[in-house]
């Protein structure tokens, strides 16, 4: 590859601030190196509030001070915590033409130019962040996300305990202030991970666990049609803009080695993949001619690439199979289908299954962390909770302990399709089959019959099943059992993941979720209209639609709005009566107290006495 | 006004099928007079299934064989039932300059030309549905809304009892079938109500109660700016196409009272009102100048004209104003900050309290249903379950004895914004303050942080709350907090809505629910794209997201879709290996039949055999 490469595809991504913040950084006390990113958002000067800090899964892209080069990927900011773990210098497998779907010479992809040196992990040394965390070792990246994790509960944050109190966690174990100690500890015990490949230096460490804050994942990937480079980085880029905490790339097809490698250089979160789907890709897409070789290879190649994490589907056993013969939507899982096919057609037992401890000892020497997938997860009402999804989740729980036993960080996906009062027990199964491994769900979708709207069925089961304890939520598009997503679908399906992640965060009772409700809460109730849609997961929609009924400037500082008009607005009214009903309750806790001190009985009248 | 009145405004409305469905009427045994509608969704004859019947809130112009004519009003259905009840003929109550806003000739609009007889209820005999169901005698309303609910669970439907035993319905009681006896036992307890004001003829009934399907109210209205008539009654045909089971009128400002004709002659759906708005725009908008007198006269004005429930804040009490002094939010019900500075601007207790009794027999007169207003309703996450809001709904339990106590059929109104730990605890109290009368909520919304988004916030609360045994939800559009919502907003919001509903529906394991999600997952398993549209809660945006990536018609009976591509389509291998696993499955129930009788301790082994 040509080192001057002038780009043969267009390299621009979404670049600049979020609409009202700016980017800035903070830093545990004592390592002013980790530069943990946020964004602020300042409010008017007449609120005479301090500005609002929020949580910033954007990466460099909205710090217009970094200069963004897609070729020559995001600034390596792991490198030098890296560099000093003894670390073996890998030399990289060679990329093959079955890599990138045998694509002609023209119509290939170039490979990313960025170039990182390729590491492996040796076999005596603590590799991976449960390894260090069991070793006692704090990293880098366990302090890095807990200082993140603590936004909002510096110094103590007033209230924050009584904030905590009022949560129902239903056993969590969400401390008021979260040391490195504390992230250490976690993944140490596998109610955590850092999912952190050592080859994907960009990236932004992120802690996934119960104890911690709800994430979120987005999808991307161009299934069987081509999109350019430029569309996938974009994807990532604008997924992560609107608060994705990991991406994950189901790309098939062509140039999926190469697309990748763009991808990863330029992600600033953690990336997954199923490498199912590119190993299938190699055979022709022939689920029977998959062997353990094949997969084993697609394994290293996309490990030495950097992916963060591996769906890898080894809980679907050959005798899991016959139990999803009478369901009503089978097999819906790309990954179990695939393997369940494998199964029934050499009638063996999956080869994921019987490799298991190979895959975790090729996975540990990279730290890939695993997500399990559930790859008989129910596909519709009728099958949530059978006889197949358990099964393979008490697998799971079994390939946990395999996993851990041999160094590996690992989560577990779980469903799918589930009406409402079956989502708790999910949760409860999941964290007592699989030791409290963080649980990573995709939906629940509450319902079937709304495909088109199919974020909002499963942002309702979304929130419910990350308040029971879920740590990690896969988004889901409008598009849905429909199409794919555009760049719309992808920005709605994360703001509505979102919500749903932050919802549980206010119902768990994390000590700092409720600043941000407050602070809107205010600025609405004072008619600070820019700093209510500033503060608003998108501020450009809150925006656009209040300037659909009221587009004047003046209309935003108006107090009042279209709603209800000036005479009608219960705000205003509530405002001017607030004088009067302060002193009245102020009147009411003076004689209150005057009571509790046992004065008297006698209490005043505040209303007849005004 | 002339008879031959030639429009002065467009009066068209949407009218036609729902894509894919066609409109039906059903009838109870021995009743063919009661024709309740549904629609029809019919299948590809390849499903060898019947066609599948959905609840139909349409009315009369979804049925081509209607002929649609706005100044002449929806064919008036209970003319004949009502007739029968030895209702008085009343003389109407004039109309004044001042109940259309004393608007100028020019800009008034005209009044509906189409007549009814205007009628009042004696003393002595029952009027209200509460009173026939306390006397014993099942109505017309009762029968029909029986034969509406059944749906689906006529003839018993096949594994009824056991959706109903899969569910968790936290206490409700839900029949298998439902008798219209149960339907009078259940507004004889006050756990449910039909309104139905006795001069709202064009209505079809609904009945609204924890132990029947959750139903949804759209709210509608011109706000402070005009919108013609035309426009509003579009706004009520348009809701209700898309699943609204009832409508408030919101509307303030001019020629209100004439809007209102308009709406009531054309509406199928029961209509609420918040009385006390028409009364403020009556004394130019100064709550401190209403009266008992301008209010009682609304009253009477809005009960002839046929509104089906109103909205009355009786529950806002002096004593409760101080204890929303130093919320976050303050008051945001507008009839509760109304009520609120009345009360303070006059150092007196709410005429609406002092007059309860009063206003019960107004209302009992015309048999219009009560919603009790929330007028103490958080505005904030920071503000829910606070002293003012359980305050209120205390009182709101008194009222609620005493409505009943003259005969009165009522609901409750309850919040707002509550983050998802506090909402159960919402419908427990509610359950027992207010003896179990049927809770009518507005959401929840379960964080502030997502303005542009609150139909999603607030459908995660919605779900939940409905679930929980709330009976009607209130719908928030995707404009909530901004702006007022257009003709896409509505639908959005409804449907948003109809998903909470049905999410709630499932899970509290209403025998028929799941119908719709299995036809709908069957059709999605077996590739029946136009089946999956049509079943769909909105079938154009299902096709039209189709369509955006695979436009083809053959696409729309391709065994594959545009997400997975052919090769990776779990749903098509999962269909070739389903004989395999069929085969297998088989063999072993026999094997566990042939255990079971005790023969051998042999089994088989399925998979290494075949």
């Amino acid at each position: 590859m040509p080192d001057d490469l002038s780009p043969p595809i267009p390299l621009k991504v979404t670049t600049g601030p979020i609409t009202g913040s700016q980017k800035c950084y903070g830093a545990p006390d004592g390592f002013p190196h980790l530069r943990v990113p946020f964004r602020e958002i300042a409010l008017d000067p007449t609120a005479r509030e301090e500005p609002v800090r929020v949580y910033d899964t954007s990466g460099p892209f909205t710090d217009p001070t970094v200069v963004i080069d897609l070729a020559q990927g995001l600034p390596p900011l792991r490198e030098a915590w890296i560099a000093e773990r003894s670390l073996a210098t890998a030399t990289p497998r060679e990329v093959r033409p079955e890599d990138n779907g045998f694509v002609s010479d023209a119509a290939l992809v170039p490979p990313c130019p960025a170039i990182r040196r390729v590491r492996t992990g040796p076999c005596r040394i603590p590799v991976t962040q449960l390894e260090f965390a069991r070793a006692g070792i704090v990293t880098e990246e366990m302090r890095y996300v807990a200082h993140r994790e603590n936004l909002g509960r510096d110094g103590g944050g007033a209230g924050a305990a009584e904030r905590r109190a009022d949560g129902e966690d239903f056993g969590a174990s969400i401390p008021d202030f979260i040391t490195p100690e504390f992230v250490r500890s976690e993944v140490a015990a596998g109610r955590a991970i850092i999912p952190a490949n050592i080859n994907h230096p960009e990236l932004e460490p992120v802690v996934i666990g119960r104890n911690f804050l709800v994430k979120v994942n987005a999808n991307i990937g161009n299934s069987a049609v081509t999109s350019s480079v430029a569309d996938e980085v974009e994807k990532l880029v604008w997924a992560t803009r609107w608060g994705a905490d990991t991406v994950m790339d189901l790309s098939t097809g062509r140039n999926i080695h190469n697309i990748r490698g763009w991808i990863l250089r330029n992600a600033s979160v953690p990336i997954g993949t199923v490498p199912i789907y590119q190993a299938l890709e190699k055979v022709g897409g022939e689920p029977e001619k998959l062997t353990w070789d094949i997969f084993r290879d697609t394994l290293i190649e996309q490990a030495e690439q950097g992916v963060d994490y591996f769906t890898i589907h080894a809980g679907v056993r050959l005798h899991h199979v016959p139990l999803t013969a009478r369901r009503v939507t089978g097999i819906v899982s790309r990954g179990g289908s695939i393997m369940a096919r494998w199964c029934l057609a050499h009638h063996r037992e999956s080869f994921l299954y019987e490799h298991f401890g190979e895959i975790c000892d090729i996975m540990r020497r990279y730290d890939v962390s695993f997500s399990l997938g559930d790859g008989l997860r129910p596909g519709s009402i009728a099958d949530a909770n059978d006889a197949a999804q358990f099964a393979e989740l008490e697998t799971l729980g079994e390939l946990t302990k395999i996993a851990w036993a041999r160094g590996c960080q690992v989560m577990i996906e779980g469903p799918g399709h589930v009406p409402m009062h079956k989502i708790k027990v999910n949760v409860e199964k999941q964290l007592r089959e699989c030791g409290e491994a963080p649980f990573y769900t995709l939906g629940p979708l509450t319902t079937d019959i709304a495909p088109g709207y199919d974020h909002i069925t499963s942002a309702i089961g979304a929130a419910m099943i990350g308040w029971f304890g879920t740590a990690m939520l896969c988004y889901v598009t409008p598009k849905e059992h429909l199409g794919l997503p555009d760049r719309d679908d992808v920005k709605t399906g994360v703001i509505t993941y979102r919500i749903a992640a932050h919802a549980a965060d206010l119902a768990k009772g994390h000590p700092a979720a409720r600043l941000r409700d407050d602070a809107i809460s205010r600025a609405r109730f004072e008619f600070r209209w820019q700093d209510q849609f500033n503060l608003a997961l998108d501020p450009d929609t809150a925006r656009s639609f209040h300037d659909a009924t009221l587009p004047k400037e003046a209309h935003k500082t108006a107090h009042f709005c279209s709603m209800c008009g000036p005479k009608f607005c219960s705000m205003r009214i509530s405002h001017d009566l607030r004088a009067d009903a302060e002193r009245i309750a102020g009147m009411e806790q003076k004689s209150e107290e005057f009571r509790q001190r046992g004065h008297a009985l006698y209490v005043p009248d505040p209303l007849s006495d005004g």
